[in-house]
Parts: C-alpha cells; sequence; structure tokens
C-alpha cells in the first residue's frame, strides 16, 4: 500500500515537474507530457491518445508508450496562445488527464516546418524561403562511436539543409556489424550455419531506446537547421533481419508507433521508402496502404513523398504526396531537361538520387565531383533539385569512410561547393523557373529582371547578351532595361562581373542588347551567368 | 387514316430493307437501324437507347434523331455471331424496336479498333500491330470543293495512319469563308457593324447534315486505314460562332449527340480539345465532366486523350485516358528525354504537337522537314510517338495550301519519309524502348537481340560496336551472339548493311564486339542503325 502510494506521488510529482518545465513552449517546437501508469498486459496495445486544443483549433495526436512504465503525448503547436489538452485511453489511469501550455514566439533558428509554397518550391511556416540542398547517409544513425557526431558536424559545415536517412538499419554486407539496437525487442536469437545470427522478433513490443535514439539524432539536426527526409522502408535489409518483409499489420503497427513518436518533431519529412520497387516481398497496393496511415497518423502533414529505384515513378500525383522524390539521372543530365517532370506533375520535384560521388565499382557510386554538382546545377535551373551524396571506399567492402553509408566526415570534392551554391539561391528574390519552357533550356528566370543561365559542360569564348521575351511569371522585360552580368564559377566559387551595362532590345520572341555586345567568357564549364536589371 | 396506315407500311417497309440489307455485318464495323417516327415535341430531347445482346454479352447505346423524322441506332458488334436488340425510349413509338443480325469474321482491311497494348503501344483489337504515325489538318472535313478528296488522297499517299482534326470548324482569321454548314441549328442571323455575321442557335436542334457530312469523311479515312482523332472542342473559334463557349448543359449535350452518332465508327479517337487550356470561357473543372460525358456514352471505350498548349500535361494518369496527347516538342529534342515521359505515366505517349514543317512566320510552324522527322524519331526511338504536320502559307494570311489549316496535298518534305519509317516500325518484332533506360538514351531494343540507334543531328565517322548489357523485357545478349549492323538513312530512305559480322562479348554493363570493330558509317546525319542477330 505504502509502496502504492509512493508510486502516486512520484507519478505525480513527475507530471508536475513536466507541466512547469514545459510551461512554455516555442511554436513548431515540441511539447511533451509524460506519465507513469502500470498498466496489466502489453503497454504498447494501449489505445492513448489527446486532443490539444487552442482558441479556434483542435487537434488529436496519439500518445505511445516509452518504456518503463512511462506514457508519452508529444505535441507540435501551430499557433501562439494557450493550449490544453484532454487525454484518451481505454486504460483507465490514462483517460482525462489534462494539461496546458503557453505557446510562445519562435526563437532565432525556428521557421517551423518546411511546407510546399507556389506549387513547385518550399517554404517554412514562418514564411522563410527553403531551397533543399540535401544529402544522403543511410545509416549514420545507427553506427557506434562518434560517427553521429561528426555526421552532424560535417553537415553544419558543408551547409547541406536535409539529410536522407534509414530508419531501419543497412545490411552493406554479411560482415557488417551487427547493430547495438533493434527497433524491436528480441524473443529469443540463434546462430545460423553460417555463422550469422536469426532473429525471432516480438513485434508486439517496440524498443524505446531504439527510438530514443533516432529521436536524439533528429533533434541534433534540428539544432542545425538540417531536415530529416526519414525513410520509413528500404530494402537493404535482405532478409538478415527481416524489417523488409514484415506482415502489413506489423508494418502498420510500427508506423503507428513511429508516428506517434516522430510526427511532432518539425524538421521531419516521411520518406515512405527508398527503392520501394525493391522490396519485393511487400505487395504493390502495400506502398499506398502505408502512406494512408502515415498521413492519417500526422496531423501536422509534414512533407511526404516515396522513392523508387532508377526511373520508376510512383503515383506522385496522389494528393498523400506533397512533393515527388524520385530516383533519376537522365532528367539532369542535360539543359531544361528536369522542367518536364515539374510540368507534369506541378509538385515541389526533387531528385532524390542522380548517382554518387565516389570511386566505387559501379556505375552508380562513382561520378567525378563535378558531375555530382554538374547535374545538382541542372535540376536547379530548371526550377527542381537535386540531391547529393558521395561514397567513397577505402577498399573493396570497406565502408570506413563511405559517406552514403556511415556518414562521418565528407572525403569528395562537391560537398566543398555546397555553401555557395546555397548562398546562391538564398540571394535570389524567388525561386527558379525556365523562363520559356520547352523552347529555350537554358534561361531561368527567379524574378522580375533577375535571370540565371548555366553553362553545364559547354565552354564558349563568349555569350552574345539574348534572353526571352517571355516567362510564366513576371512582367515582360521592358526596351530599355540595364542589364550587369556575372560571371559565377559554380566549381572555383568565384564571382566576376562583366564590364558592360546591357541595354535590352525588344524583338518577337527574344530581348537582345541594343548594340548586340556579348559577355566575354573564361574558357571553362559550369559558369552560372546572373543577368540583372541595374538601376538607372 | 389511310395517311397514317401509308406512314406504317412505309415506315415498316424501310425497316425490312434495312434488315435485309444489314443482316449480315462485318465485327467492329457498324449495324444501323432506321426508324421512321414523327413525334410531337422536339424530336432531339427523344431518349431513345437500346441494347444489344449477343450470346453472353450485352452493351446499351443511345440513339439520336437523324432528322426528317428518322431515329437512327447504331452499334459496332465486337463478337460474333447473332446480335439482337431491343430499345428503349420516352416515346412510345420508339420503344420496344427489336431487330437483329449477324456478325461475320472481319474482311481484309479491317483489324478493328485501335486499343492500348503492352502499357506503352498499341494494337488493333484483332492483336495486329499499330504505330500511330499521324498527321493534323484542323479542318479538312469543312472546307468546300475537292479538299476532302484530295487530303484523304494525300493521307493514302503518305503512310499516315492517323490525322487529328476538329469537329468545329476552325476560325483562321476574320476574312476565313464562312462554312457551308453548322452543328446546330440557326434561329436567327445578323450583319454586325464589322459586316461579320452574328448568329444566334438553336442549341435545342442539331444540324443532321453537318454531322452527316463529318462521318461520311471519317469513313473515308476508314477506308484507308486512317485513324481519325476527333477533337471535340478547340479555342480556335475565339467567339466568331461561339462553340468555344457554349453553356455547359448544351455542351453536355453535344457530346451526347456526337457520341451517339460517332461512337460505332470503329476508327475513331476522342480527343476532348486542341490546347484546352486557351478555351479561356471553360472552367477548368469542366474538361473532366466533358470527359466522363464522351466515356459515359461511348460503350467501346476508344482511345480517349486531351491536349494542352505547350508543356501543359493533363491529369492523363486517370483512369478515363487511355493515352498521353501532349503538345511539348522539348522532350523529342534530344536522345532519350521521351522515355522520361513514359516512365511517369506508364501509359502510351503520343506527343501530338512538337511544331510543324512549314514557312510561317512564328516559332512554331516554321521547322524544316528534317526537324520535323528528327522530332519524330526521337521519340519513337525512345518507345513514344510524335505527329506530323506541315504548313507552307503562300502568303500571309493565304492558308491555300497549309495542310494543318484545310488539308489538300502535302507541300513539304518530311511526308515523303512517313512510308519509309512505317516500314521500318512495321518490320520489327516488337515496339521500342530503351534497352536501359536512364542510363543510355541511345540504344533501343525492339525483341531479343534486335537494337536500333538513331544518330539524330550527331554525325560521326564510324560507330565502335556497343551495347547495353541489360533491357527490360528480353534475355540478356549471350556471348558469341552475332550480329549484322544496316545503315538506315532516315532523310534518304536508304538501307545498307555494314559487311562485318560482329561477336557479342560480354563485360558489367556493355556488350562489345569480341574485337572491338566498328561500323564505318556515311558522314551524314539521321541515321538509324538496326542492328539484329544473325544465325550462325
Amino acid at each position: 500500500m505504502m509502496r502504492k502510494i509512493l508510486c502516486c506521488l512520484f507519478a505525480l510529482g513527475f507530471i508536475f515537474n513536466l507541466e512547469a518545465r514545459l510551461s512554455e513552449v516555442e511554436i513548431w517546437d515540441r511539447y511533451e507530457y509524460a506519465h507513469k501508469a502500470k498498466v496489466t498486459g502489453n503497454p504498447f496495445d494501449v489505445s492513448f491518445s489527446a486532443t490539444f486544443t487552442h482558441a479556434d483549433t483542435s487537434l488529436t495526436v496519439k500518445g505511445f508508450y516509452a518504456g518503463d512504465n512511462v506514457f508519452k503525448l508529444r505535441f507540435m503547436p501551430i499557433k501562439t496562445g494557450k493550449w490544453t489538452f484532454v487525454s484518451q485511453s481505454s486504460e483507465a489511469k490514462l483517460n482525462g488527464l489534462t494539461g496546458s501550455f503557453e505557446c510562445i514566439e519562435a526563437g532565432e533558428n525556428n521557421h517551423g516546418p518546411v511546407q510546399v509554397a507556389n506549387t513547385f518550391h518550399f517554404k517554412y511556416a514562418d514564411g522563410t524561403r527553403y531551397y533543399p540542398i540535401g544529402t544522403t547517409s543511410y545509416d549514420w544513425m545507427h553506427i557506434e562511436g562518434d560517427y553521429p557526431e561528426k555526421t552532424v558536424r560535417a553537415l553544419e559545415a558543408s551547409g547541406f539543409n536535409k539529410i536522407r536517412m534509414l530508419l531501419f538499419v543497412h545490411n552493406f554486407d554479411k560482415d557488417y556489424p551487427e547493430p547495438l539496437l533493434f527497433p524491436f525487442e528480441i524473443k529469443s536469437q540463434s546462430k545460423k550455419a553460417d555463422g550469422s545470427i536469426a532473429y525471432e522478433w516480438d513485434f508486439e513490443r517496440f524498443n524505446p531506446a531504439y527510438f530514443d535514439m533516432i529521436e536524439a539524432r533528429i533533434d541534433a539536426l534540428k539544432a542545425i537547421g538540417v531536415e530529416a527526409d526519414l525513410i520509413l522502408f528500404h530494402p537493404y535489409d535482405e532478409g538478415r533481419w527481416g524489417f523488409d518483409r514484415m506482415p502489413l499489420e506489423v508494418s502498420l503497427r510500427y508506423l503507428e508507433y513511429a508516428l506517434a513518436r516522430l510526427s511532432s518533431f518539425r524538421n521531419i519529412w516521411w520518406s515512405l521508402a527508398n527503392e520501394f520497387d525493391y522490396l519485393r516481398l511487400q505487395a504493390p497496393e502495400n506502398w499506398m496502404i502505408f502512406t494512408r496511415q502515415v498521413v492519417a497518423n500526422d496531423p501536422y502533414r509534414h512533407l511526404c513523398s516515396i522513392h523508387g529505384s532508377t526511373a520508376r515513378y510512383f503515383d506522385y500525383w496522389r494528393d498523400e504526396f506533397t512533393h515527388v522524390s524520385v530516383q533519376d539521372q537522365a532528367p539532369v543530365e542535360g539543359h531544361g531537361r528536369a522542367a518536364t517532370v515539374r510540368n507534369i506533375y506541378q509538385k515541389p520535384v526533387i531528385f532524390d538520387e542522380v548517382c554518387y560521388e565516389g570511386n566505387m565499382d559501379n556505375r552508380w557510386g562513382s561520378l567525378s565531383g563535378e558531375e555530382m554538382l554538374y547535374r545538382m546545377w541542372q535540376g536547379i535551373i530548371a526550377g527542381t533539385y537535386v540531391s547529393h551524396s558521395e561514397c567513397y571506399m577505402d577498399a573493396p567492402n570497406d565502408y570506413t569512410h563511405d559517406f552514403l553509408a556511415r556518414g562521418g566526415d565528407f572525403q569528395g570534392e562537391s560537398w566543398k561547393r555546397i555553401r555557395f551554391m546555397r548562398n546562391i539561391l538564398e540571394d535570389m528574390p524567388n525561386p527558379l523557373q525556365l523562363s520559356d519552357s520547352s523552347w529555350d533550356p537554358y534561361v531561368s528566370i527567379a524574378g522580375p529582371n533577375y535571370l540565371m543561365i548555366y553553362s553545364g559542360k559547354e565552354v564558349a569564348k563568349e555569350w552574345v547578351f539574348n534572353l526571352p521575351a517571355r516567362n510564366p511569371s513576371y512582367p515582360r522585360i521592358k526596351e530599355g532595361t540595364r542589364f550587369k552580368v556575372e560571371i559565377i564559377d559554380t566549381w572555383n566559387m568565384t564571382i566576376e562581373e562583366c564590364p558592360i551595362i546591357f541595354e535590352a532590345k525588344n524583338q518577337r520572341y527574344r530581348v537582345c542588347d541594343k548594340e548586340n555586345r556579348a559577355v566575354a567568357l573564361p574558357e571553362r564549364p559550369y559558369l552560372l551567368l546572373r543577368i540583372t536589371e541595374v538601376a538607372l
């Protein structure tokens, strides 16, 4: 009896402590409420949710069992002011719990979750423009030692603002070490004939420590302003642990649990899968079942997409998908091609895999740094986005310094140009789009009298000033408008200004210089011409 | 009374005559049943349909009022054997009519309607492969004199097997003559201040003679094996007659009437619109309303799509659309780009406008013949299809010899290469697809050890024999397979065989010749290499 009372007092104290500590929460930050309750039966089976109410808004979120007899609710407030909540549960001890907190203005580095803006682009919830310049590291969250910390530092230093990563660990090869933690409790394990371990999972019981680890990593990304493009399923398990072939109801339960824990993280994006079509034991129709489960369990509607093998385009037009996250290098291997993909979908397009910089003995992991950066710029100039990664192997099967596999420090060349790229984008008045799509694959426009041309691999002595007369979004260039041209070397990271001031002379389809003058070019590839109005 | 009896006897005689004449109908040909009945009120308001029944199949088709107190039913039998029908009508005289006919085997030139096959391609209903090589002439059906006959002869001579054309006449300019016939009865007409005619239409009454004319043209196309891609709405009226801005219910009534008359034509395809987005007085949501009206009134599900302005991709993934019929030149201006569009849609893709050969003073009607043919081949080699047209003006505003406008004889150069192109396609064992899509934009495969490479505008002295090791549909090329290479000049229409027999040597991603030999090439553009196995 005494023990029960103590336990109760402890639980109350726990709540009060939390309430005191969390009574103020920034908008788009995370409010967490924990409640200690010993339940009979499997605590992961307890239904537990809460409705959070603001003056005129209310959102219901699922809670989850966090281990050690603690149940938690997490919530991302989307408006400033007072929020109150009341819980619902199949378990009396968890039903009717209430609480409240004050949601305050965002702090300096808090812009809210990233959302779709202007059909093809992104903004943070506070209206700040977000240009996704991401990289990929499948396993960085799962690696022992200082890899995770190193990875976060490398991301911060490089300027990447998004990373794709796996929620389930990747089986790189049979000698790849067993991870420390697994998402499910182990029922039993045994050695197979070949020396590898056969696990029997208790799919009814998650391992909260596993998710705690994932969450700490995602929060570390948040702290440096990096979006976490979290891949919920992947085929690189190949039956070693079996998370690529869980029964449908186990997968749905996993998604519900992961979403209850993670959807309040403002920097999270959902990627239903990497190379979904290589998960050959999943029925094709499962992908929309999983996607709907994600959407149904995410009251904030974080960005959500799915990724397939090369040129495998999923049904991205479905409402559940906020954007296109596709693997395909062909549309970024030439001028203007990527625009066709966005013309089709009328959604933001991210080419989330276009091969990688590296030294691998295959055709997808052996791009030069120049080629990696070139593909990124070809996508960007056409109004889409392209993700980076690099895979430098120390030896065959030695993934020690392979960023794609394990994270850590970058080894290559393209990553060094990312901050420079990002600065150019963030200086623009608006995102890029082809000025005269399908007619001119070179010239992109980012605002009134603000245009860019990317030379790619073409090398020329000069560029005769000429631009499309039309564009889809801004006033036509007026006769007599004066322009300067900056020559940006995207590889060497230099910006040089052409001394000529050009003056627009209008023709039917083009705008030329009144004297047909040209910009002298350094005879190098990968140049970006930034053509902007000069005030009179 | 005597008159009534005579009338009745006449009607009966009429039926018996028809029954006798039409008692045998080829499969996919048209059975027509006419019934004379004087009704009170507007005969176009009478609901009239019939259910046609075969042993295990039954289809309901709408009938229509054909003028002169005659109501008609048209039906395209889809199975051989006996068909019977019984009619339904709001009008007692038209209700419960019955009849039957024998559906016999198809004649020599009757392959049935064209349907989608192998996801990306087409076949006739009898299984014969159909490669759409179409052209476009908006108004050829509406022009007086011998234009229609000339057009049909020109199509027959050229080898085109599809034509896009407008159901409503095109207003080319204000001096363009008034057509002889209109689809609706004229309520009144008056001269406007500028001398043009203002019509008041009786939208409740169609002009059967107008549809008779259209139908005769479509049957003339059928007789020469040309598919009629009939455009149901277009913006080139600009209010002159107002068929671009009819009220929604008038548009739906028009579609119902047109479909009752035309859906039994086996060579018909539905194109909801040309440049739908330029019909600015149509609400955007109308297009799916119209499309559903077409599908609901076509029991045979003829091919159905919609066409927009440049790079305006409609929601082609919707089930109502059997294929993509898009205006966009960008995907056919380089190697392999068109494949991205088909990868996305997983449907047949026809680039139904990629600019035209001609001498017009604009950028869309002034391609050279070479450029027109080049774009067609670029689409074809990537596993899609591309439509032709030409517009040669005698003078500004003189459309006399403009095939795109009026039909008649071809004036240009590309049309002369169409039969040759078609023969190459029809010789293939299967349709083309890129062998290693997104990795190699040059090499296309049409069957086991049957590959093609299109040089386009690139000019080279030789081609070192090498092919992708992989392809999505057929067995890999086996080591030691012997190949010959034919050099096809698509412009000069010559086929030359390289004297070397190559022998496959397999590498990881490529197949080379065991001695790395090359094909010597004539230094000309527009070559097609046909690489096929040679029996040992």
